[in-house]
């Protein structure tokens, strides 16, 4: 039996052996000329200069939460320190090779587009590798080390799920902060292009493409990921003994072995077109775990029934990528027409650019409810509720299963953003340009896809996590005719909106205080418009830093004192109608959000390209408010929902032996 | 004990006499000088055309559903059709008298304020004691008529909820079509001033005030007054024999009683404020209500824990107003960030406020939630459930009691805004304008409060109505580990978005057809701009009249087969777990539009009123950006939801029966 577990461990220990090969493949690559090397080092002493900031807050909160844990045991404590280790970890690694991987990239894209591909593909698939093998590694070695006692792992998902609260939200109010305040001096009042070296807040937006979307993706990814195995494990442990969590930490494992292939295969692509050498690359990841899959399933369970219901979280992961890119993409007619109702000016834009994100939730939910029933109902559901369960949470592990090339191709987007960025202040010629542009904008698609990715598998790993939450406080049912259950419910439906209103107002409040600093040095630093004097970048990036992490504290406080304090006050049932209620509302919100902000920011991209007047035309100025809209909403907000429903379900999970014993206080009174 | 339903239709009969009294009162008036009168003229007839177009299409609409319902039983056709018929008959009264205050409002304001508002306030009045009247009369009738038997009656409630769809939807689309159509070619591109007779749309904007503002507004809380009273009935007679009925059914007729208090009062008010000459009737009819509350309850129970009830809903009512003004009113911090924010652009408009509506769901959520635990445990709810439930639709029925002033008080705002709209093409003297200017700004913070209002009785109401479907399905418990209800709850809670969507859409269609009709007006009608052409104002009123009633049927019919459809694919509980998301999520969007779209509106006038460069500075401009957004939002896509809610919770009710026994076919199948 342990065998098994220890062959999990093993392909962890694989995955992050083949991130530190591509990674040393990466430094080997020339980092170009002086000035690039410059540039490159001010964008990662600058990312570094976040993830110091952002330890020392994570320090003080992870000793405290430490503290706290130990009323429910020792075991869960140490599984914290461990999940939040390994996603700083994960993190910090993928970061340090983002941070390189950006100039090597814009080097090698003198040489083509191929080279210039694997160089950034590489770059993403090490946060990939990473995220996998530190996730899959720890949740091994204590499995190992607990001797199999499964609940003890909740810890390691809410170590996973805090981390993942720091570097999403104050990743995304980062990035925002920066690239809205670099436009809003830069672009619109010095009247300087983007990525302009003479912009203070240059870097600051440049780190922050790493900050957010490598950074940020990757920590969101690395929960859903162990907060779907996690689910699988206590699930299946409860109903099928051991097999029950062999099944899922071998299909993890050869999902590793998947994207391994997968990457390599990309790489190795004759492919043209960047967009399909990506594709290839996930088709085969993704077909190699299915036949594993099914091997597995026979093997272990003796039928197929595991294995349709891995397979329907993996059509539901790619169908809601793909689906994700029609309602966002220019080639569609939805960023068309909003193109098209920006000749009306910026409220005909506003208006059809938020109808088409509320629009966009049709189908991706009934994507997830059909994976939810197929999966529930193929593992025999009608007769034992619970087996039904096991294979909700076999349908998130089958969805998270690839997750290894899907955080590669979509952190492959910002280094390709920074490659750009980096030619552009090193005043690279054009044909280099051209490529990293090219690069760029196949990343715009893929960072899309990948949000939708990433709300997909929030939801399913929610659910399965709520699956676990009411096995853990031992409720048959949560009742709807309950009021208290009505009560957690609308309390939890509300959360996302409260917390989407948090982090707009977040952005604004961090984007004012960048907008103060960048006016100040085009005001006092002699020479900065003509290029002899050196703006100060540093300071820019101490204002974003400094901003983000002070604006998360409140939602990230909220996140995690809510759902305590409901169950405290309202029991056990309460508690799971709001989770539920955050999932329904959150989900929804962030495909909203994500597809409202990706489909105005293509719709300006595809005015610029030349149609309804073309750039700094009436339809394109009008364009240009949708997308300073969306950047919030598609970095910030959206993506923010996955963290705010995991985090609170797997923080009722973990605390629910406390809840089950003292939740209920007012209920109690109520009941006199 | 018949005596007492005989004592309500007699209430009912008071109201519509009250009414009438009004109606001639307003009539006897004098409607002012010839061009006055031929203004008002056609704004009368343009109402009409729309009620008569209107009327075909909810001619066939009632022949269908009628004969559908003959499937469950005659009974419940003949309460369909009278409830449709007296929502109807509300309607039309309203609008009469609504079309003739105006002008009489216009022309009282001559002779001082405090005259114009009685008449304004008056003709409201007509509006809010028909529904009353209606509404009780209808109720008192069907329950004599089938001898108690109470299930017959969700059949007039279908009645009400049906029109208010075709009301509610389509006069927010009428209305919003000619106000956005009027603006962008009148005011942007000719550059006339709001209100001129020279703009061809000018009659159509001041029609759907009427549209939307008296007869929409009219027809939604007929549906929630109807709706709460009814499923009191439901639950009552199952629970305690005809008392459970007799209470909910003589505390309205109380609160009739309690709102003709109130109105008299108010009229004859001698504050100089009308604000509070309107609280002050509000605030007599609640209270006066509220002691018959304690009375009727010792009396029919023997204790006063109905009373509290009741007490708790009328609480909940009063105080989403009161929030509702706080996030939407110039006077506070909400409004004023916006329009400070305005001065970075449209972009940091439309963000702040979208976040202050986001922001905004979190009290009126704490209102609700505390509303349902207060009037479910002060029940018994903890040891009788089913009791608890009769607590939370004595709730709402509480809540609703005061419906004939609070309608009153809304739909006296329309008629101000038409009064002023009338004076402006008159030329009136400015001093008339000044009257009918201040009456119209107390309207808007008046319709902002209604609009909370609205939106917390149909939250209260369609919860109460749930629990009657739960009864009428037999369902003890509607189970969250159920995935079928996890599927119902997550399509349930998507379909608010899907209903925004299409109604934001629907706005932009129907204004893009205005847009082309003024502009081929003003290009093709010689002498128009010099005021010697005269504007084909009909030809305007027809087109937001068509597109209104096109635009309407597709989300119409979302909400009537969806239901249905959910039903008997996938069960009764799935189709609970429907009900239950589109409540949560329908009452989380209708909060956030409503309020971002008052608030925008609010932002815009704050500037206006000389703040941060004032009328035509840079800030202005962003306004009116985030003021054109929050038009669909405040007016179309917000209150829809409201009926969305009701109509979709109420088909589930009467349509219980035939779910009940053919229901769940696909769950038929995945079990095998």
């Amino acid at each position: 039996m342990e065998i098994t577990f220890l062959l999990s461990a093993l392909c962890g220990v694989v995955a992050i052996v083949f991130a530190l090969y591509l990674a040393s493949m990466i430094s080997r690559q020339d980092a170009g000329n002086d000035r690039m090397k410059e540039i490159a080092g001010y964008i990662h002493d600058g990312a570094m200069a976040f993830l110091k900031a952002e330890y020392q807050y994570l320090a003080v909160f992870i000793v405290a939460v430490t503290a706290i844990l130990f009323v429910i045991g020792w075991q869960t404590s140490i599984s914290f320190v461990l999940g939040a280790l390994f996603s700083i970890a994960a993190g910090y690694f993928g970061m340090q090779v983002a941070t390189k991987a950006n100039v090597r990239t814009a080097n090698a894209a003198k040489s083509g587009m191929k080279q210039a591909l694997k160089i950034a593909f590489s770059g993403g698939a090490v946060m990939g590798m990473a995220v996998v093998g530190l996730g899959i590694l720890g949740l091994a070695l204590l499995y190992l080390a607990f001797d199999g006692k499964v609940t003890y792992l909740t810890g390691f998902s809410l170590g996973a799920s805090s981390i993942a609260l720091f570097a999403r939200v104050g990743g995304g109010i980062y990035t925002k902060a920066a690239d809205v305040g670099a436009d809003l001096v830069g672009k619109v009042e010095a009247g300087i292009p983007e990525d302009d070296p003479r912009n203070p807040a240059v870097i600051a937006d440049n780190v922050g493409d790493n900050v957010g979307d490598v950074a940020g993706m990757g920590a969101d990814l690395f929960e859903s990921y162990v907060g779907s195995i996690v689910s699988a494990l206590t699930l299946g442990v409860v109903l099928l003994g051991k097999n029950g969590a062999i099944f899922p930490m071998l299909l993890a494992s050869v999902g590793i072995i998947g994207a391994i292939i997968g990457i390599t295969i990309s790489n190795s692509s004759k492919e043209d077109n960047p967009q399909s050498a990506l594709n290839l690359g996930t088709y085969i990841a993704g077909g190699a775990t299915l036949i594993a899959a099914f091997v597995l399933s026979a093997t272990i369970f003796g039928d197929m029934k595991a294995a349709f219901a891995v397979a329907a979280g993996l059509m539901v992961g790619i169908l809601i990528g793909k689906i994700t890119e029609i309602y966002t993409s220019g080639d569609y007619k939805y960023v068309k027409n909003i193109a098209e109702e920006s000749l009306s000016g910026p409220a005909t834009n506003i208006i059809s650019g938020l109808a088409v994100g509320m629009y966009s939730t049709l189908v991706p939910v009934i994507f997830i409810v059909v994976g939810i029933i197929v999966s529930y109902f193929i593992m025999g559901g009608a007769q034992n509720p619970t087996m039904g369960l096991y294979g909700i949470s076999l349908a998130a592990v089958g969805m998270l299963s690839t997750t290894g090339i899907t955080v590669a191709v979509d952190a492959y987007g910002p280094i390709a953003d920074n490659a750009g960025g980096i030619a552009e202040m090193s005043h690279l010629p054009k044909e280099v340009r051209q490529i990293t542009d090219k690069l760029d904008s196949v990343g715009n698609t893929t960072a899309a896809i990948g949000k939708g990715f990433a709300i997909g598998s929030a939801a399913l790993t929610a659910l399965a996590l709520f699956a676990s939450y009411a096995e853990a406080v031992k409720l048959g049912a949560i009742n709807l005719l309950n009021p208290l259950t009505l009560v957690g419910l609308f309390v939890g439906a509300m959360l996302p909106f409260l917390f989407g209103a948090l982090t707009m107002k977040s952005v604004g409040n961090a984007a004012n205080d960048m907008v103060k600093e960048v006016r100040r040095q085009f005001k006092e630093i002699p020479g900065i418009m003509e290029g002899t004097g050196k703006p100060e970048y540093e300071k820019c990036v101490a204002i974003s830093t400094k901003a983000a992490l002070r604006e998360m504290i409140l939602p990230g406080v909220l996140a995690i004192v809510v759902p305590v304090a409901l169950g405290l006050l309202l029991g056990t049932e309460a508690l799971g109608g709001m989770i539920v209620g955050a999932v329904t509302s959150g989900v929804l919100l962030a495909i909203m959000m994500s597809n409202s902000g990706g489909a105005w920011d293509n719709a300006k991209k595809y005015i610029e390209s030349g149609e309804h007047g073309g750039k700094g035309g009436y339809a394109h100025k009008a364009a240009v408010v949708g997308d300073t809209v969306g950047d919030p909403f598609k970095d910030t907000s959206g993506p923010s929902m996955n963290i705010l429903i995991k985090l609170m379900t797997v923080v009722s999970l973990v605390f629910a032996p406390v809840i089950l014993e003292y939740g209920g206080i007012l209920l109690d009174l109520l009941a006199k």
